[in-house]
């Protein structure tokens, strides 16, 4: 049997409608769109829909979407592609503590070229204050960039009062939105963004595709140099099917999104709750209302959150901790909302979704509140002795 | 009747059995190869198989395939990438005036930054001198970039004759191999390069996946900067699907490439001789031995080949005038290469592939002759006549 996912902030599943979607253009219409022939022009017009398809959702012109191969694409060209542009009025960037590593990193790297970057602090909840943002702007700032909710905790950022001070003073505003899409609403003019991006597989379509909103008007340097595709924009022959895959994601996203936010936000109530009722001492990490419907990252007191996984392969969840790098390093975005250590590495990311059920909810809290208990009768409530191995567990992705 | 593909270079259609290996990682295998439970792992093991596919075709190790989302991203990588690790050394990189944009355009970026270039002229096949590049190397000089096959012309390079002077120098060598891959041996040792560019859609895989060979040793910079994925150098959740369906393509190339190529060439030398019978005045662009086995451009005397190709919408074929921006200039290959300007605008490239048949070359043939006949009867030979709306014509892509 299949371990139960609860691991939707990692990945999706693609939807089985997105897969049908696709597979035309993986097999019989699979011209290049920029071919002046009958095979280019079905594969141009597949584009065309799908940009249309996500431009409705955002609330924008689908000429403001820049299809890229996925959210990190989308953070390094609208980071890097704006802070090269504006380069001559210049070279401050705001963010924050907690972005996902597809923002952090090509922020350092522009700090490698000459920019200066103020990495805001958030509060014990995940949130950026807006009036923090406010008092970093300098004569040299031109651009902002904060996520609209976590990866990790599932905070929900208060983006549109962020846009709403970058516009009072002419800087643009970025928000990466791969956790969002899909899961809130994210509409750009609501937001009051000027960059937003967006990642396929944290929304039911596939790895390997994802796109970037840029508003009419604001100048950035394309990222990926080649030959004209996109408007000039980003270069590369179009993934048509999976371009076709993230239009109708999104479309599917746009009609469910009121229903399965509230659906998933019930099931992850009653998971919390049993969690509470049969483990005991359970704490929440991140803000108890402005906070993904999906997303429960709760440490569970005298366990190490790896461990825990380890020893429960019914379950596939995350850990909180350091991404990729196997470093058993406490998660940066616990520590910089100043959740003490033990807390830290006690945490576990539980991300529910589209086909997560109440069966399977009821025998996750169950199955984890049985470990739980168990690794606190072993270790008499405190992980020192399972704290060891930390590296070779440490499990995160997304 | 769906026009006769005649355009392989611009893009091939996936193969059945491609889309049959993807299929897995598309629906049921949905895991981020990024997270240590049993959807992640064996997520993982896709990739590893894939990898040491691509690895076998091109008689490399694994760990030096990175999986890129296409051609113009491994291209970008490869020499933006290098270009700045190496910056400290100097800043002279030498290409040649033929290359595709994807490798063009990154250049003309790094000139913006400081880099000088060198844009080596061809000969009338299109072919680049290695002692050309031998004596445009200077001690500021860190990368050559010479692609291993012209995707208008065919030409193929002396990759290795270059590979030899750039390691007895200690200078990296990068290929784009794009249009080479499955169609001619590309292996690194025998061409001596440090580093050779992939893109899926022209053998068979889908668009959006690519690779680039990095030589273990060679430093060069990441490019999508983010979380730690292959092995740092490429950030951003894998794309499993079409990574799955790289590997496969690529093996079924490898099975396939004596054979295909033999059968490709043989019907491309039958489609050749059968114009040359029934039209008359043909010239080929391009080199008449060192060529894609499966590539024809050629020019018919006193017609515009955008002109031709409008008027035959039974076949789907390219022109080789400058991809993108519809401006109707002659093709910055043909004019490299010293082409005629009434010669290049007359220039039509044939490609052919997989799926091609005797029937298909045959009745093409036909029908190309008898509208070249008709057009040169209505212009009295010369093509002044067409070839206003050139602009409007051009068709190109790949």
């Amino acid at each position: 049997m299949d371990p139960i996912y609860l691991d939707y902030n990692a990945t999706t599943p693609v939807d089985p409608a997105v897969v049908e979607e696709l597979l035309p253009s993986l097999k019989e219409e699979f011209g290049n769109p920029s071919s002046n022939h009958p095979y280019g022009r079905s594969a141009k017009q597949v584009v065309d829909l799908a940009r249309s398809r996500v431009a409705s959702l955002l609330g924008c012109d689908p000429t403001e979407i820049v299809f890229t191969s996925g959210g990190t694409e989308s953070n390094n060209h609208a980071l890097i592609g704006t802070a090269l542009a504006h380069r001559g009025r210049g070279n401050h960037i705001i963010t924050s503590e907690i972005e996902h590593p597809a923002v952090l990193n090509p922020l350092r790297w522009l700090e490698g070229q000459g920019f200066s970057v103020t990495y805001l602090p958030v509060d014990g909840s995940g949130q950026v204050d807006p009036e923090a943002v406010r008092r970093a702007i300098t004569d040299r700032t031109v651009l902002i960039s904060i996520m609209h909710a976590n990866n990790e905790v599932g905070t929900v950022q208060p983006i549109a009062a962020i846009g709403a001070i970058a516009r009072e003073r002419g800087i643009l505003l970025h928000t990466d939105a791969a956790q969002s899409i899909g899961k809130i609403p994210a509409r750009v003019d609501e937001l009051q963004v000027d960059l937003l991006s967006i990642a396929g597989h944290k929304l039911y379509a596939p790895k390997g595709i994802g796109a970037l909103f840029v508003r009419r008007g604001v100048q950035l340097d394309s990222y990926l140099h080649g030959a004209g595709h996109e408007g000039g924009r980003r270069a590369g022959t179009e993934n048509v099917p999976y371009i076709a895959a993230l239009g109708k994601a999104v479309e599917l996203a746009a009609l469910r999104l009121e229903t399965e936010a509230g659906k998933v936000h019930s099931l992850r109530e009653r998971f919390h709750d049993a969690l509470i009722r049969l483990a005991g001492d359970v704490r929440l990490n991140g803000h108890s209302v402005d906070r993904l419907p999906n997303t429960l990252n709760v440490s569970f007191a005298g366990v190490v959150g790896a461990d825990l996984l380890a020893r429960l392969p019914e379950i596939a969840a995350s850990t909180g901790s350091a991404c990729h790098d196997g470093s058993g390093e406490l998660s940066g975005v616990l520590k910089a909302m100043g959740v003490p250590r033990e807390q830290g590495f006690g945490a576990v990311r539980f991300s529910l979704g589209r086909l997560t059920t109440v069966d399977e909810v009821d025998r996750a809290a169950e199955l984890v509140a049985a470990k739980v208990k168990e690794i606190r009768a072993i270790t008499g409530g405190t992980s020192r002795e399972t704290r060891t191995g930390l590296s070779a567990l440490a499990s995160c992705a997304g």
